[in-house]
């Protein structure tokens, strides 16, 4: 795990359905985070909590829980808000894009609290009043509700993107075909169409050309490259054996 | 909603907790999406899937249920399927912030789906076949299992960031203070400062650039100008008034 992940820890405040206590500890696991904080909790630990929490039962496990919004950030450098409608926070508002980066920036020097409000309501005055930033998720101004773990996981998510740089691991690679490879593959397939009087060598026409656009927008592999060849000489073969059909 | 967003369809294919569909649909309609596509959901309709989905009951109403994978991209330009291993597709894998704007690119010119597997096991290969695109959302490679809902969530939020610009409406807004009133505060604290017998003008030190610091970070109000030269002010008058303190 990265060391700045490790400093940042996920509050709750007075959640009040122990699905999205076990939602949002999957939600944390996937993202590379541990540390989770309960401020007043309706109902934990709880079956239900540990059911969709899914294989992360150990941020379950290792959960503190406290019973004021001080004692859950308490250690912290930053604590950054996520909030709808933070209509009454007079300090920095921003999309959680951009959150991201300042909450690992701080995170390089102490840890960092993602503070969430509870299901109904979201977070109150009091609670934004002890976050220096709040985050936004940007959504449908007609429909701007999200659940409490879709809300942890967007945020984490964007956490991941900004401290792994939201690489993928690396795609099936292939080998590329080679220039050289691809203009034999058309020569052969020009000759080839040609034998089969789709082309007429004298009135080509846009057929080549478009075909190439074609197989450019593809990005030919090697092992397709021969593939085609292989279809092409086939074809060739047969015109070969068959009777000569000069007209039809 | 944005043209683009009514073009996109979300396909779940073979989801098997009906609290996945209702936190599904929740999720899009978040985000401005709400078209979906069921492929032998296991429950459906669904007293639970309608409880998760909270205000997007309407999604639900107007969800088609489908049999086939072909049916259910049955109209579409761009088939992009969601997975988070993608050993056995040849074609390109990104990650699903790269692959949101060549969805909206694509819904220009016709109806665009995101593909989701089931919840135990993803995407078979064979639906993989049918996408001519696999979106990745980056997790911890440790631990790498989202939520059905919850990648629903991910990749419905990209889309509407890459869609919208991912701006969030309008922070509360203070009159910023001018540079001529943040000069007269740091002048007047100066002289209460030297009143104060804490900074000394001969040796000032690194006092005022030290504060200026601190409040060009702050970005004073011009509320907050006026707090401060009234605190100022009332030390001033204090020093006035108070016999002269020679010693300590």
């Amino acid at each position: 795990m990265m060391p700045a992940l490790e400093r940042i820890r996920v509050v709750l405040c007075a959640p009040s359905h122990p699905g999205n206590i076990g939602g949002a500890a999957r939600a944390m696991q996937a993202m590379g985070l541990q540390r989770l904080v309960l401020v007043n909790p309706s109902r934990f630990p709880d079956a239900e909590a540990s059911a969709l929490a899914a294989g992360a039962l150990s941020i379950l496990a290792s959960a503190r829980v406290v019973t004021t919004i001080e004692a859950a950030l308490s250690g912290t450098v930053l604590a950054i808000g996520l909030s709808a409608r933070p209509r009454q926070f007079a300090g920095a508002v921003m999309p959680v894009r951009a959150a991201a980066p300042e909450a690992l920036r701080f995170a390089q020097s102490g840890d960092v609290a993602l503070v969430f409000g509870t299901e109904m309501s979201g977070l109150s005055n009091a609670e934004l009043e002890r976050c220096q930033m709040v985050a936004t998720i940007p959504t449908d101004p007609q429909h701007c509700s999200l659940n409490l773990a879709a809300a942890v996981q967007v945020a984490a998510y964007e956490i991941y993107v900004a401290a792994t740089g939201g690489t993928v691991w690396s795609a099936p690679t292939f080998k590329p075909a080679t220039q050289d490879e691809i203009e034999q593959l058309f020569a052969h397939g020009e000759r080839t169409l040609a034998g089969l009087n789709f082309l007429y060598p004298r009135q080509p026409k846009r057929l080549m050309p478009r075909l190439r656009r074609l197989f450019a927008r593809a990005r030919l592999e090697k092992e397709e490259v021969n593939i085609l060849r292989g279809i092409l000489a086939r074809i060739d073969q047969r015109l070969l054996n068959a009777k000569p059909a000069r007209e039809q």
